[in-house]
């Protein structure tokens, strides 16, 4: 078993997590799994006593004047670490890879189609039910992954209510790092309208923490704040093709003043965030 | 041109819409254009004024013991057709045949796979695109749409944006009537936890509204109420395969007590979803 | 159970469609049952007695200067109605997105490609044969239907001939409204050259009939008659792209004197179209 | 220059063919070009005079007690082969391995998926468009072929029509031999009923007359003469799956009385299907 | 049973062939069986004794100034037929459409792309494993042809290895005639750097022998010889596009000098090659 | 700029690299640039000196009893990462879902489907085209990988080939570590027989040195060597299905002598490995 990479958390297994984790026979562990990090018979055995994986999707793609391009990825990651840490659970290689056609004017981003993520998701899901393993859950950072994952989901289960698949069904989870509440009441304590949409401070602050050393010395004036109408039709990156985004967003951030980026806020969103994921991920376990 | 089918709305212009739809040359005519009723030569005419189109996306799944089950086409195509009435925006033929795979335990239920969504609305989109249409307006009947409808729409846009078609994108929205504002405060006042997720009554109430004589006999017991957690996570028809799904909801229902529809509840709930979706349609042709 | 929507036809059944009918366990009903429609109970009753539906498929594209762009839908669904009435066949959603790519130039036109048509009847099948459906029957308005719809049914068969699917296959038959032999008759007797192949003057009598005012007042020459090389060379809508179709056909008929229509002939065809319908279908199900 | 393989025949041309062939610059030759055994500056050179190529399409079937399983790739060569050589048009390879899947029962069937069908022949028309071909004659000897083909052909088109490729669109047609009006009259003067569908003793005796030595010394008694309502239905091969098939039709014909074919027949129906291709080649590439 | 067809081989078996052969159940007949030229019971019949097919692969792309198209398919098709005849296997009809994007700059030449080679050879795999067949020997004439068949086997193992297949799964092999230690030997010997890469001097010795009289009087300068390095990176046909490959080797071929080609070379590479591919092709049959 | 993560050489350039990199413009830096550590404008300043990237491509499957599951991806990160300090190329997110169907009876194994990984590389190599990425550098850690890459290139190019996208075709390599001549030396007189397919030696060696502390203390007893038919006919691990692979190689390895391994071994191999990287990709960079 291969120990954590340094981000990690000194969380403690609150009572109903405990309760959650021994009814799945989770180890409660500390130490984190990952699954390029184990062999096959450690897999093996963990399928003796959990059925459970987490898999990080994030993106590749320009996150303004200072942000990473793998911030959603970065993100992602440590959320899923941390969750596998805390409560032993097995962590996929992450999904970083995907969907963001409208940032492809700007240089670095790698967008897949989304039918090309929908049947990488697929191959994933299929090829680990096969062995076992029964719920995949998910831990995302980036808005335009959730159409596609949810769409390659639907798929997922089609093959067994058509009767095309032996057996019972998997079942998958995603869920947004920032969907988790208390990660999500301190971006709106700390950044109010200037968290905006995309390079957010608290996905910046996030990486900051995670890359020791990622600053950049880039002056990013403060975007105008996003109306709400803007917000509530393009959440989950609705939003269009790569010339026109461009044409708005000509540095790339989407109402996002990236500035108010912190390492020491990361750190804190990030345990929230992890605290978070382990109760959605136990109830996700109980779901019947 | 052809008049309205019955259901109609006597909704008028507020100032608002009035201006959105001048300055887009939309003719605030009264009467509705339906693409299969128009000819050629009146949309080529329409095309002079306007470069939008509203389409109803449905299903064709169960919908309870008393729902319909077309009950999200006929739902979307109302409001469709109280907009493009009202505002006089074309209005295409429905996609009804779409995904619900979670139901296909139930006799009557049709299920395509999210990829062939995908590709039927790319497909309807490019050919009219083609002819210069700029905005497509999806109004939206059935949760299970809305994740293959955007993955549809960021592939749309992926072919603009790798520079494989020519000129610029077209840009889509999909909305679904229960998220206009006025629309989603009647049914929350009066079903409550009775609302639930599937066959609601505020579906059926439209059903019962706009096809007399759709009501059944049949006596339903209130199902319990769903927590908040599942309302959460399986948002948007978010649901697992057809087995699990029938075993969870033996009579097809969500958590909705089918029984609190109304015939006139449903007439007052159209009234406010066209409402709501003339200022949304109104504030998509003026999104910059 | 949902009443007929208003272009009925009187037919009664002669004896050996009651024979049929009977044999198969249909319901000798006078009403229509249109799947959305129908609740889900309503269905799995049905199916006690018949595993048979019927589909009607059409097309959204230009008819000339005054055909209507839901022509063969409209047809389709007349005649697919007619039959669902007389015999209690149950009736599915259209298929009215279709392949029509030669009259993309023509302002309305939707087309689909074949491959996503194929998908779509692939999906729609294999959902309904999940729940005990054996046998559907697709009643066409559209020539450029006829190659996809037995593309699909060539690899919905090759699913079982494969070994992949469990059961046994599923049997379709696509039979389009101008085949029966009395509606065929009709056509020739009173349009000879004049009825054509594009916004043929027999299809836009049936949307006369079933589409009450939908006359257009647009004087349309008459075209010259077809060479009978075009007719046999280009029958099933084997036409070829969109820009050499509109160089050659500028009006979007093709040969057809579409003025020499009549809502009156209309309503002759549906019944001639109907009374072969129901011939045909009880064959159908009388097939070893 | 390729001599010919041996079954040629001594036709002339008659006047309506060279005039055709003149204008479009066909080389009147008597000689076999085939796209396998040319050079590329040959192609090139051809290119200069034509732009027009003939492809053969079969299958790889079963064909009864004593047919040979590339009956209908042999006879659709042999008509292709004769129309090369009289009128000099460039053939390209068979296309073999197509769709059968109602034959996949029977040893020695192979059965593509229809979309594959459809792939291969988008890329192979493509492939030689982008070269300069323009007109693409497939001589079909496959009933089975005949829906995937028109469906590809249609989707080809569509890439010109959606404005996704640029230049103007090839044009395709396909024609079966027994289609061609001398071949058809001399098969129902000889067997009448005894023709049936398929294994038919004019396809045999084709293949007598091109393979000799192939004649098989099994008995095969005449099957019972299949009803007209059958011949209708199923035209096309528009058969179901593989164990229906098999189990209505054990020995593999479909109501032929192979026992007729004769060697001295087959170069006779071929010697009228040469006719015909050479006129309705010529005829496609007049067609405006 | 059809007799070869005039590129025989005398070949005699030798004694590990022929244990390996009476192992396996084959014939040891010195009759060629071409599954195209089998009746469908001699297939039922061969599956008694073998479960093994040899399947040609070729391409039909330019080979140079007087190369033929299908050069690497009558190469292919003359080893499979000398093996097919020694060692009494079943050869299956050639694929002879695959891809070679690079030469499509060359008039003639033909590409499919790769997913559809791929999805070809599934289903040809998969049509004949479903009557029995268990071993596929796939003999290869063209280098670009070696990656997609690889990609194919695996997707064809995914089947099975996913469980959506029942029964247990076949085995491919793919050798080209040229890594037969003879045949390579015998080509580096008389030709050395003049062997090169494309229309090379060995393929065209092998169509001079098959295709008596298919020698060009075209004068072919020596290309220069190839780097190493260059030999080593597009291997397999490794190349680029299409214009980038014509402005690198304007007469098409890749470092080969084309007329140090001989007739008679070409029947000791064959015979070398069938050779190869016998011992080969029974080591195949005897893998555990 | 973020620095090397812990595993860096200490590799100084030779003359031929030093050129070849000034020649292209490119940095000459110590510094490792990982497209996921850095900003879009650093991205576009990168374009402003090269034209190319180094993407890792490794395996997410069973090593073994002791080896890791990402064995595959960990050896091509480090080679890409050595490489892309010391000449300062950027590097892409690793490809690490990869096919490997024949280990999916071991539990860990993700095995994508080829087709699938196809359809991402050329979705990764189109996005970063049309930003003027040129070359694309795949350094790869498996097998598998071979087949279906070089497929995917195949394909990309196609789309240029075809005269689909516009401008000029970027260009892939493909190169497996342990081709590089040093690397491959090293491993053959370290290890010899004992190197085996799978769980080789040399590749656990480089796991050990990039992850401190990942040595098992299974015992795992010597496997018999390989013939070398079997190498040559399943190098590119050209293995069958799962059940087969499991059958025949129940520990995971094929051949290898995993035991062999050593931290130091590793070191050595890497920095070999990275040498041979650095002048392959500069050869790369300088082909016409």
């Amino acid at each position: 078993m291969i120990g954590a990479v340094g981000h990690g958390t000194e969380g403690e297994l609150d009572m109903e997590e405990r309760v959650g984790a021994e009814k799945q026979g989770l180890p409660l562990s500390s130490e984190l799994m990952l699954l390029i990090h184990a062999t096959s018979p450690e897999v093996a055995a963990y399928l003796q006593r959990s059925r459970a994986i987490a898999i990080p999707m994030g993106s590749t793609e320009q996150h303004g004047p200072v942000g990473l391009i793998g911030t959603d990825t970065l993100a992602a990651e440590a959320v899923a670490h941390g969750l596998g840490e805390r409560l032993g659970v097995l962590v996929g290689p992450s999904v970083g890879l995907s969907v963001a056609q409208f940032n492809l004017g700007f240089a670095g981003t790698v967008s897949i189609r989304a039918r090309t993520l929908m049947a990488l998701l697929e191959d994933y899901v299929l090829s680990l039910a096969r062995q076992g393993f029964e719920r995949f859950y998910f831990v995302n950072g980036h808005g335009a992954n959730i159409a596609p994952a949810r769409a390659a989901f639907q798929d997922i289960y089609a093959r067994w209510s058509l009767g095309t698949m032996p057996g019972h069904a998997p079942r998958c989870r995603l869920r947004s790092w920032w969907e988790y509440p208390a990660a999500d009441a301190l971006r709106k304590r700390w950044y109010g309208d200037g968290e905006g949409m995309h390079a957010t401070p608290s996905e910046i602050s996030i990486t900051l923490h995670v890359v020791p050393g990622s600053d950049r010395a880039v002056a990013a004036p403060r975007p105008p704040a996003l109306p709400a109408a803007f917000l509530r039709d393009h959440g989950g990156d609705n939003h269009w093709d790569a010339a026109t985004h461009r044409g708005q967003f000509a540095d790339g951030r989407v109402g996002s003043d990236s500035a108010l980026a912190h390492a020491e806020h990361g750190r804190e969103l990030l345990a929230a965030a992890i605290d978070g994921a382990c109760d959605d991920f136990t109830a996700f376990l109980e779901e019947a």
